[in-house]
Formats: C-alpha cells, sequence, structure tokens
C-alpha cells in the first residue's frame, strides 16, 4: 500500500510522511470475498483494522450456531481484533490490517489517533448500551422497530411519501442485528408492509408512517 | 481537595504539580449517602468521576420502573457522566467529579491519562459485549452462575472447602446485574444452597462445587 494511499484515511490524516513510512511497514491492505471471516476470538493475529472499502460484520456467535450482530462497520470505522467478537466481511471489503503492538507504540506518540480511539470506543460503548437496553426491556417487535427509526435518524432521507433508508441490509442481516430468528423479522416486515406502515425493496426501506412504526417502537421522541 | 489527595489517585500520579493545581480548580468531591443518585442520561452537569471510596451503581433505567445493572465501581474506577446511564451510591460514596471539558483539554497534553481513559472505555466494551452475550444466548439460571463465576476469577479467595468470594453484593444487587426479579434470583440461589453448590452469608457466598457451578453455567473453561 503507497503512502498516498495511506494519506487518503482521515484517521491517518495527522501523520506525517516519516511516521507513515514506519506505519507502512506494519500495515497491510487485505481483500475479502463476501461472507469470509476477517477476525474471530483468541485469534493471534492481532491487528487494528480500518475499513477501506466495503462493509464489516461485528457479531457474537454461541457454540450452538446462535448469533447476534454488535454492529456493522464502514468505510473509515476503526476495530480491534483483540475482542469477543467476531468480524466477517458482508460485501466485498478491503481493509488495513495494522500491527496491534506498532499501532499501540503509535497512538502514544499520536494524541490525534488516542483521540480517535478514544472517540471510537466512546460510540461503541454508546451503541452496545443501546442494545443491552433493547434486549434487556424491550421485545422483538419493539426492537426492530426502534433498529428502523434509529437508522431513519442516522441516514434517511425525507421526502414526501416518508422516510427512505438505503439500510444495505437483507432480512436475515436485520434479523441477527435485533436477535431474532429470520422467519420471525421477516413475519413482521411483511405484518407492518402490510398494515402501511413501511414498504420494502431488495436492501431499502420505505417509513410511511413514523408515527404508527414510533408507537410500535414504544418510544415518542 | 488539597494536591496531596489528588496525587494520591493512580489515574493522576503522571501529572505535574502544575498541572495538578489546574486540574484542581476544575474538581470537586462529593459525597453521597447510600441510595442517592449520582448522575442521570441528559444532566446537563457534565463530568469525569473518579471513585475515591465506596462502591458506584451504573445501570439502565426503563421508564416502566425497570432497571438493569452494568456494572459496579469501586475505588480508582473512571466514568464519564455523558452516557445513557444513570449512577448511584450503592454505599456512602465519595467522588472526585472533574469538569468533563477541562478534562478532555487536559487528556490532549496527557498521553498517559489518553491511555487510561482507552482501557476504562475498552474494558468497558468488553463488560458490554459480555452483558450482551448472556442477554441474546443464556436464560437467567446460566447468567447468575456466570456471573458468580466472573466474580470468583476476578476476586475470588481460594480455600479449603471452596471459593470465597467478598461480593458486596445484595440478593437484589444480584438480581439486577442479570437482569432478573429478585424473587427470582432468590429462588436460584436458595436451590443452589440447598443442592450444595454455593453457602450464602449477608453479602459473601462461598462457591463450594465449582464444576455444577460451570455446568450450570453452560461453559467448561
Amino acid at each position: 500500500m503507497d503512502l498516498n494511499e495511506l494519506k487518503e484515511i482521515p484517521l491517518l490524516r495527522a501523520l506525517s510522511d516519516e511516521q507513515l513510512e514506519i506505519l507502512q511497514g506494519n500495515a497491510q491492505k487485505r481483500d475479502y470475498k463476501k461472507n469470509k471471516r476477517i477476525f474471530e476470538p483468541d485469534s493471534k493475529d492481532n491487528f487494528i483494522m480500518i475499513v477501506l472499502e466495503g462493509k464489516v460484520r461485528i457479531y457474537l456467535a454461541y457454540p450452538d450456531g446462535k448469533e447476534f450482530t454488535i454492529s456493522f462497520l464502514e468505510q473509515g470505522d476503526i476495530y480491534s481484533s483483540h475482542s469477543k467478537t467476531f468480524a466477517e466481511a458482508r460485501e466485498a471489503t478491503k481493509i488495513l490490517a495494522i500491527n496491534a503492538q506498532a499501532f499501540h507504540l503509535f497512538m502514544l506518540n499520536n494524541p490525534t489517533i488516542l483521540i480517535s480511539m478514544v472517540k471510537a470506543l466512546g460510540d461503541s460503548l454508546g451503541n452496545t448500551l443501546r442494545i443491552i437496553e433493547n434486549l434487556a426491556f424491550l421485545d422483538i417487535d419493539k426492537r426492530l422497530a426502534r433498529f428502523l427509526l434509529d437508522a431513519a435518524k442516522e441516514k434517511g432521507v425525507v421526502g414526501q411519501e416518508g422516510t427512505f433508508i438505503n439500510l444495505g441490509l437483507s432480512v436475515e442481516d436485520l434479523a441477527l442485528a435485533v436477535g431474532s430468528s429470520r422467519q420471525t423479522a421477516s413475519m413482521l416486515l411483511n405484518r407492518w408492509e402490510r398494515d402501511g406502515v413501511i414498504r420494502r425493496n431488495r436492501k431499502t426501506v420505505f417509513l410511511l408512517d413514523m408515527l404508527k412504526l414510533q408507537e410500535l417502537g414504544g418510544r415518542i421522541d
């Protein structure tokens, strides 16, 4: 990976050419096909991942085969392979893998990177707290409604007909994200479509009746 | 709070006298009686809390009154009031409250504090991931067994009779920590006591049969 490519990564913009050269020696560009595993817990290959392209699913898995999605990472997102979580490419994905030890030394000399790490970790923590809130307090239908409302807040486009969200997630992804089976998620989405609350396409969704969806989510905000 | 007291806080040990004086101007020692609220989400009083003495419960609460405990903080632990969580003194507690804005400026100039923050956030994230794993994959009895096993790993003392844990938690605390009702937690603990798996006292517990408890927790490690 050449220096110019490294410079284009927002997180690394503050680094000098000299620093980038050192980083270059400890970083590797990696390509993953859709559904390929990127790392798993307790792996010996300990690295910091920056997503360059594509979509990465971060999830927990249980020996009986059950899975629970924690988050989806996109371009520019950063994550550590030293985690209880698994990561897989949800579509064709390119990442930058930086040797963890080298990265830690780097952090020490670059407060801007450290601050980015604090921010990324803080965001992850906020996300996991929201998941716990949902799991501890809410049934599946409420979780799914809230997931759509949160997605609308994050990347919805409000139009005449309703709020359009380019989710980029299949029904299976949605189910994994709220901790339900594909069948249950599909059943709920079909019911809401029939009731005129949403309209779905392959990986996009229109929220037609926000008030109703907020009611389904048990929340007014 | 005088400089010598500030110097005794491990997190602040790396700071110079001059830095500590600046911090002093932005920090306040606060006392809380048992069960008193320390902060709640969306509070305007935005501060970094360092626990000086006592025990703080960090929890989520739902409008219907349900609560879910995320963690218990003890001496030396650090947490930000800018969070989705509530905090309350679980016993008589002293904290140092540092103005958040001042603390952020401080972090910029003190990589050692930043690194402590990264570590604290990383630990919190690991903790919330474990909670999600438990909530998503396990029933209450498994969660409670695992909670005791984790506590044993963290602060158990192995003796002839079994592993002794000075939990410092009431049955109600235990229930809140695993997301069950007090009744359910109490029923499970009584059953395990009857079966010779544990023996309880007010806020301590003996794990008499670790193998059985690991079996109850669905885990061998």
